[in-house]
């Protein structure tokens, strides 16, 4: 009897412990740390059925910025270059732009030009670069560029510089009943490109600016059109907008790294109950950039006071992330 | 070792018999016959692994008009006698409104100079009388007019004259995962204040007409404000350009009962592989209404030709339907 005992004892032991086991860090490339914590925390209390704090999950609406906040955004935003680089395979039927601002600083890749023609500049490219095609076509034609194009710096495809911690948040909450959304400034269909693949996030969970679209029967084929002329731009007081039109929920969950975000921040953290604002803080120049208060590209100046004030986490990326891309394949 | 065997094949049978019936007709309240058949053979087909026409899970997504089409529509597009109703509760404030069309007509309950003062006239209701607040606001007035207005013809509540068939149809075709959505001609936070407690529609799966929100920051509290100013027309056109929009996929299944469904229908089915057209046509006066190519309201007769020649699946209410609306409770 006694070793039947000590038997079942061990037995039990070892359930316990593969059941320990089966509950890894979802976090793993976070640091320990008030970051981290705060982020568990957070997604406990709403899950406590209990508790207080409790959200049911049909209201766990979490919303995260794209651009430098899931994946980098240096040294412009990578949308942007795509847009050259289709000016450029463009160029040769266009040949009025040979001469024409700032079309022809994209041919030449005269970076400096084009950054002095603002987003007026940037936004005459992607109406040219972006139009005249299906969503479908447009889909393939972003995907083929992904497929090849090289970051400058890390010499990865662009895909590749999506940030793993972000990844694992991502995973993180929708395992505890999140539904997670981007909202971005950048195009809503250039993001639906790779949403899925590289974040989980379904196309019809993206919001983010868009031109018109407008619908055609072309020797009797339905169609939609992409035009060249804006339809939404996606960009801060446009965030909440974006959202309400999009998701029609606040969400209690918004993560921004950059001025832009500022609005959609704000907004999401004065509702009721227990909401949750972050801002990712590009701190580390060694594995990524360090970039805030005077950067061009996601200026990050207004939305780090407010942080202070508001209670926001900010995330310090030099400290608080194990890793920052995911491993090279 | 006989009375074992005998045994053995009555628990077999047991099994087997309780199997079928935990497989009940997903779709009780719809008569057997081709249209049931139809719809059953593609949801088998497009959920066979195995088979030619095979569909995974993230491409099955299905659309829904909403007026004559998830609910009723008659005597008018609900949503109008909402707007009426709102006008006469404003028009205290409004003096003006007595001596102004089309509202004196709404106030007057004036239905016949209403409806000649067409579109234009009904949008000029609508965006009086469904902006100046933040949505949650207008959530709770439209929420508090659904839970006691009455239907002129059947004394019931607006919401319990959602089409049971239709209630079982969205759940079947979710069971076998397909993601359902609202495409409505209607106001996206009217339909948004019922679709997921009427038809397990989440806000966020729900695409329809709006008007334009502004983000203001009022008192220090973050605000999305509803404008006077119409964004979006989810119509006829509008409605491809809705769904690329909203949901950044081509729908492989789209249901529709009237004009304003064309395009819908038309572009869904004219893509590659699989697809599902289909149009529900009043044909049941005495249990509902009898309408179609003179109808003002939700007139069907271009899509009823095009059905034909499409291929669509036309839904003869009075004979497809066993039940029209759901139990009185």
């Amino acid at each position: 009897m006694q070793l039947v005992s000590r038997l079942v004892l061990a037995a039990v032991a070892a359930v316990v412990a593969s059941a320990a086991l089966a509950q890894p860090d979802p976090l793993p490339s976070w640091n320990d740390g008030p970051t981290k914590q705060a982020i568990v925390s957070f997604v406990e209390k709403v899950t406590d059925e209990g508790g207080e704090d409790y959200v049911p999950p049909q209201d766990r609406v979490a919303t995260f910025d794209n651009d430098g906040n899931l994946w980098a955004e240096k040294p412009v935003y990578f949308q942007l270059l795509f847009a050259i680089d289709r000016v450029k395979a463009l160029a040769p039927e266009h040949p009025e732009w040979k001469d024409k601002q700032p079309f022809k600083a994209a041919i030449e890749g005269d970076m400096k030009t084009l950054a002095a023609s603002g987003l007026k500049g940037i936004a005459q490219l992607v109406m040219a670069s972006h139009a005249g095609m299906s969503p479908a076509e447009f889909q393939k034609i972003v995907g083929d560029w992904l497929a090849t194009a090289q970051h400058p710096r890390f010499k990865r495809r662009y895909t590749d510089l999506v940030y793993q911690p972000m990844l694992e948040l991502l995973a993180y909450l929708r395992d505890n009943g999140f539904t997670t959304y981007i909202v971005s400034g950048g195009g809503i269909e250039f993001v639906r490109n790779f949403s899925e693949d590289k974040y989980g996030i379904p196309p019809a969970q993206v919001v983010g600016s868009s031109i018109k679209t407008q619908y055609e029967v072309i020797d009797s084929v339905p169609t939609v059109m992409r035009l060249p002329e804006m339809n939404f731009v996606d960009d801060k007081e446009g965030k909440p907008v974006g959202i309400t039109q999009h998701i029609g929920q606040r969400p209690i969950f918004a993560s921004g790294n950059s001025d832009g975000d500022y609005q959609m921040l704000d907004w999401t953290t004065s509702g009721e109950g227990p909401r949750f604002g972050l801002i990712l803080h590009h701190t580390d120049a060694e594995r990524e950039y360090a970039y805030d208060r005077d950067s061009s590209v996601g200026r990050l100046d207004k939305a780090l006071d407010a942080a202070q004030d508001k209670g926001w986490v900010v995330i310090d990326m030099k400290n608080d992330w194990k890793e920052v891309f995911p491993p090279v394949e």
